[in-house]
């Protein structure tokens, strides 16, 4: 495999299905030193399936990458891991920054690998990251105990791109995770946009972190989170705190019962607990593996992993329409004029969409 | 107007843009007797500008039809109310069958045109309407009181095709309800599917009927409709029932409190009524008013306003560039095969969609 014309391709750039991960170093320098493997589809999938974290890692950094060619090769990759993928519980985790989410992971993470076994990874979806250099995630050593841990796998939001394109990467980066052996993935979001509902659309339970009192702590949350929590853990139970915290869950309890049922058939619940201290976190899994158990009792489980297949097929469809639409030059221009007109009262907003549309087909033809 | 050419194209059906509303009366029958005029677009727009209901009503008929000479009529009807439309306060009213909409409705009727003076429409958007036959608003004689009075108008749901469809019938009812100087609108929905989010993007204010009890009562209403409530009011608090809705009072308050704030910066707020013995009214149309108040100095109506009109040119956008894809009958069909091979794990969701994204773009050309 390593073979001196492979290097030669590497080196230059010339990008071939057989082409390893892009290197920040230099390639002519890099000529003389090292040479970093250029793998192939066979060989990204052989070593995913033996659990090989660091191969996992590079086919993450090619789902990640926006090279064409990598695109193509992580796709093919993703294919062969497919049917290897899906034999794991998936834990989305929200909550906004303050609520002590890392350390509540790092937490979360240790107790799980030591109570259930397996491998755990930590996948994030944050649109933002770019902008404020990976909010979350971003630094892995946030999570002192798990990112020593031998059997975890962190990876910080891809921070590429729109909030579809970000989300899209994570989910095609559990496929690889599972068939590499991963059999908990906790899935990552801050709480304050939409990547909750994206979040909530891939994984089996959707954990939301609070903190106790009214007012300021909460005005972060995004209106609607709430109906999704499966469950909604209190986090900062501790010393002068708990008493605070107890009352908030009997709020937050209160406030579920009103509430109708879940589509899954299954009653939210509301845990406190210190992330810091350690206090509840069993509880906390106690919940997550009774849902678990619970939902693959009533079907449930399999439904909605399936009905989540199709959203994101439906879902990548929608997008790409609408992309297709509005990037195009033509109609962006058009859409211009059209929002003054219909901002000012001279066009209803059904004429507008009327008249774009029909200047959009036929630039298509 | 009442030319005899006229008479014998309407006669013949052969529509022309000065034809009226579709009859169910045989043409040839009623050829010997009374000829309904044939408006033209200015017959309509004078008519409705001058406040005539049964012209209104006729050109709602026209938004309503599916044919397409009345659909080009409609929308240039529409186009010349718009600069009159606008001045008005739309209240959303939502709650499940069984709440007393229809009786609370009536009530709230009579009261703010006591009140408030003015002219009141009442619409509604219950796609599921032709299944049901009518099932909200259907019966006008179920709005004892406003069905007779002088300054109401009141319309049922628009009962042809999807809720994409239906919602919008509405929302042009509205443009023209507001050029006929109607200037509260009140559109009704049943609390249980997705009509509820196409009604809070066209009212100002959204009230939510609950009735006290935890439970069945509530097993109705959908999820995710709460968290939309600007006022959440418990109906049936009379008699014996008082303690009770006041103790739902409570906990719905409270629940109320755990959501951050809404984009307005109102307060949702929680209040007990009986629809039936007429109690509490005043004080909901208080709040309503209290509401347009606030929000209108703080400069959210008007920009909530054009958020909306902009929302609905986006809205009918992406619902025909869907609607073009999959109403494709290849597309429809390899759709099919698609599916299956996601759920079947052999293909990701992604690279499904962008199979077919491929097909479709390929026919366009």
């Amino acid at each position: 495999m390593e073979h001196p014309e492979n290097s030669e391709a590497y080196a230059g750039l010339t990008v071939n299905s057989g082409v390893g991960p892009v290197s920040n170093i230099n390639p002519y320098l890099q000529r003389n030193r090292f040479v970093r493997k250029q793998l192939t589809v066979n060989d990204y999938v052989e070593g995913i399936l033996k659990g090989n974290s660091a191969i996992l890692g590079q086919a993450v950094t090619l789902i990640e990458s926006v090279h064409p060619d990598h695109q193509v090769l992580a796709q093919e990759v993703i294919e062969k891991c497919l049917p290897y993928s899906g034999n794991s519980v998936r834990v989305g985790i929200s909550g906004v920054p303050g609520a002590g989410k890392s350390t509540s992971i790092d937490e979360f993470g240790i107790h799980v690998l030591k109570e259930y076994g397996g491998k755990l990874a930590v996948l994030a979806i944050d649109p933002s990251s770019e902008r404020t250099k990976g909010s979350i995630l971003g630094d892995k050593t946030r999570m002192e105990k798990l990112s020593v841990h031998p059997d975890s796998f962190i990876r910080p939001s891809p921070s590429a791109g729109s909030l579809g394109g970000v989300a899209r990467k994570t989910r095609e980066t559990i496929v690889l995770c599972e068939a590499a052996g991963y059999d908990k993935i906790f899935v990552e979001t801050v709480g304050v946009g939409q990547s909750e509902t994206a979040c909530h659309s891939m994984v089996d339970f959707f954990l939301l972190i609070q903190l106790a009192g009214t007012g300021d702590e909460l005005q972060g949350i995004k209106r609607g989170i709430m109906e999704m929590a499966d469950g909604i853990i209190i986090n900062k139970c501790d010393g002068n705190n708990v008493e605070k915290c107890q009352l908030a869950a009997t709020h937050f309890r209160n406030a579920l019962h009103l509430f109708p049922p879940t589509e899954s058939g299954w009653m939210p619940k509301v845990l406190t607990y210190s992330g810091f201290y350690g206090y509840g976190i069993k509880e906390i899994w106690d919940m997550v593996y009774a849902y678990v158990k619970f939902v693959k009792a009533n079907g449930y489980f399999e439904y909605r992993r399936n009905e989540q297949a199709k959203y994101w097929m439906y879902e990548s469809i929608n997008n790409k329409l609408r992309n297709n639409f509005y990037n195009n030059p033509t109609i962006a221009d058009m859409l211009k004029v059209a929002e003054k007109s219909v901002l000012n009262g001279e066009k209803t907003s059904f004429v507008a969409a009327k008249q774009l549309l029909d200047a959009y087909f036929a630039l298509l033809h």
